[in-house]
């Protein structure tokens, strides 16, 4: 249970006092303001704030563009054609704040995308909670034994047990010791920005993470993809589905032009051309490795 | 007149139709929304968006520093402490999205702040109006003779005529000439994007601009200061009016440690001590060169 | 003529004393250094500075990917990897610094690529000098009847004689009058930042512009491509050469990935997996609008 | 011993053979070109590369300010200038890579720096190493009993060894423990990007960080500074000690400018301007409250 109920409480008082805005407000956004979406077996996502809507995103089209957007028809043509054409700066003109919790194996992946703003948890004012990423057994996966970056297949039986018992049993001692080295009874006590280093990266932290929508969309394509780590990519569909309900026209777009499609080289283009022509074309005269030809394969026949 | 009548029926309908809102709404702000306050003589700035208010950066702030914030005893402490201790990351967590209209030469100084977002006005796309800045008598100044950046005394007589003379007949020739060579009438018509060069930096464009606070308070210092050019600091003179009833103990903090303060160099720092120690400090003596001692002596005195 | 005596002197003096640096060396880099290309009539691009070559490249992949990337049989194969999964902070790695020369409403549209380090000459310390460009008459395109934005054919006769003598015209009475106002014989003379604003925005400025690898290749994705106005895509050109030179494997898997290939939308992707079984389809079963079906035919036929 | 016989090999090849350039060459850099400079028990900082000198932030700034820079009589006072005036751009010019090996707690601070690049090895690929950070007896610290963030007295006897006993008996079995969870051997062996959670954060990491000097100059401001965590001060020393030799002028006007001075608030500049004209100012009639009078009054009496 990701939330206390004092954080229930909280959440059912944010909501309870709608007040009059002369912003734009976009309806699928507010019914998720401050609740929580839960993620793993302690985190959650919650949008805090946003700014913007669909209709935003065209207004700033419209300013750039001025009377030459008059030819696209509505709102979601428009965006369709901004998102085609890769012009991001109308959708930098949304913006999201989420209050994440999450293992810190996983913000150390999360962090990797600069363009956003954080507030994290400091252990080094604060003492950390006694809460820790145990995978659920369907997600205790075996190394590839194809890929070094990836999962095989799920471990079972008596291996499945022990890792589960390990991970569990290190992570509380781990955390007994944080606490018994930071006590000031008999002692004086290390200091917290000291004892934290003997915390497993399993450990929970949270932070508020505030984004706008083109490099949130960009987060999302990585992260919600299916090469991304599992624990990061609960995250990033979680947060996709909000985005879905803020900016449905948008995340449309993102869908079609951006996770659903396929990004083509040079050859694999040349490839598709000869082939619609009726020509065979194999992997010795694609042009292309036979790594990337696989990939090609898998690619057009989905 | 900067605004149309159509614009100001635009604001009129904007501003008559609250919505509920479960977002924080900063009362201070919503009495911008949309409205125009104008900056020269066809300029505006106006606010079309926001997000958080002084609460949202302490909410960050304490995500941050969780328990360890309980001992600022409230809201405008704990800001004033972050300003003075060079906290930024939660002043990120509050953003603004503004329209402004302004000359092409002061666009390009503004555009140098990078961390913001931008959608200006294309004229590749689109054909821009017949609106020059033509400086106002009083602020028709001649070059420094003391510094190669800066203006001296205002210009008088017959060379202000003069000058304001080939501003506007300039202004005009060069619009009319890019009216010319874009007609159709008779002829093919230059392409927008061609004919546009011939424009004088005068000629006013347009952008939505959004940025969070931490940056825009940087702007502010930088361009609200007394060493920025005229027609940039009225700019920014007009947006920290609007960003003083948006967040105002942030910004009085700002203000107290940012902008009514000084950076005292090590030299700087060590003759305020050997003097208040009683000490007869000379440029000689001091450390500093002419004309850092010069400077120091200006911020000392006042 | 874009360099003066002065500047080639400067250009040989700088060429002429190699020293011994332990460094990455990339030859096909030393070889372009301070030498200027010239772009449209007065303009350049030279390379003042770089940092790494393809092998540093694939040094920072083996920092993230350690054993990991053994693998990959050689570096050429390792940056085409890169390159197709969207690694991009090993291109980062790499950073080079450009001394350019270019008509200001060029450097109005370089600069929303807001990634990259700029110093630009400035107008209120300096004085401009009197270039100004003008299109060859092949490059004075007509606006293009079935786009906003774009070029249709070009100019001919009477109308190109006309434009060519309004641009040229304009410029230099722009320019006479920019000294006229600036001048302090027989009177103060106005400030040059002041003064400025009559200048049109096909006068030349000058910057040093440096960036990293990857914001580089995404610089060259917008600017080299076919849709980017004629004016900064001779650039983007001449830095494409250079940088084919510099890192030819990672040029080599750019062009590939990037400029010579292509972005499937879902519908895209669909449509060609069905025309490939053997399926007719048209637009209308395509799940494309008009416009997007068109684009698609002119991708899949070349 | 932070490098293995192979590292200090390598580093011994690199250092072999310098190559001839026509880039700017700073001697005082080129001598710690790939040598590691040893911090905490298994960390190093070692320069992989670097772009300019102080030359080059001369030239840049003297494309910005043309003919107005020669009013500055040498170099040296030009960077002063820069440094004092906040002119940053410049600075900017600069750049530096650097391979960093440190505690992954270490290593989370140090990312919250978003405007750098980063390659990190990656415990997704690869197999971290046992080597986990031990404080020295010295640096062994108990928690503040005045400031939440901060360090107090130094633990002795029993209790420093308590803790050294557990830091270290944690670290090793977990490392026991993530070895076990991944062997194949009799078992399929857990996937490494789920192993790692069980790893403490006084792990060692390592990565590429590379960075303009402008920001690192921001770095070593926060991270030089006394109220940084002792564990990220000792690199960011051993940092400031490389510049010094790679920039001596940008550097020494960093700490006049920067390090060496103080920030003076709106009130505090007041009360200096008072006290220097004969009058007593105590905290009830300084404006300040208490926690910034006591602030206040350190930094006067240094």
């Amino acid at each position: 249970m990701p939330l206390s109920p004092e954080q229930l409480a909280e959440i059912e008082a944010l909501r309870a006092s709608p007040q009059p805005t002369l912003r734009a407000v976009a309806p699928g956004m507010e019914k998720h303001l401050y609740t929580a979406q839960e993620v793993l077996d302690h985190g959650f996502v919650r949008v805090v704030d946003y700014m913007g809507d669909d209709a935003a995103i065209c207004q700033a089209a419209r300013v750039s563009y001025g009377k030459g957007t008059k030819s696209v028809q509505n709102d979601k043509g428009l965006i369709r054609y901004l998102m085609r054409h890769w012009h991001s700066t109308p959708f930098e003109m949304c913006e999201v704040k989420l209050h994440v919790k999450l293992p810190v194996f996983v913000a150390r992946q999360w962090i990797r995308h600069r363009t956003a703003n954080v507030n994290e948890y400091s252990a080094r004012y604060s003492i950390l909670d006694r809460e820790f990423y145990i995978p659920a057994p369907e997600h205790l996966a075996a190394q590839s034994v194809i890929n070094n970056q990836g999962r095989g297949e799920t471990l079972t039986g008596d291996e499945a047990a022990r890792v589960l018992e390990i991970l569990k049993s290190d992570a509380n001692r781990a955390y007994d010791n944080y606490e018994a080295m930071m006590s000031d009874e008999g002692q004086q006590g290390l200091a917290r920005e000291l004892a934290r280093m003997n915390l497993p990266s399993n450990i929970y932290t949270q932070w508020y993470w505030k984004v706008d929508l083109h490099n949130l969309f960009h987060f999302l394509r990585l992260r919600a993809d299916s090469h991304a780590q599992y624990e990061i990519r609960v995250y990033a569909d979680a947060i996709a589905k909000v985005v879905a309900d803020w900016v449905p026209a948008a995340f449309g777009a993102f869908e079609d032009y951006r996770m659903g499609g396929a990004n083509l080289s040079a050859q694999a283009l040349d490839v598709i051309r000869r082939r619609l022509k009726g020509e065979e074309v194999t992997q010795e005269n694609s042009g292309m490795a036979a790594r990337e030809w696989r990939e090609f394969v898998d690619m057009i026949e989905g």
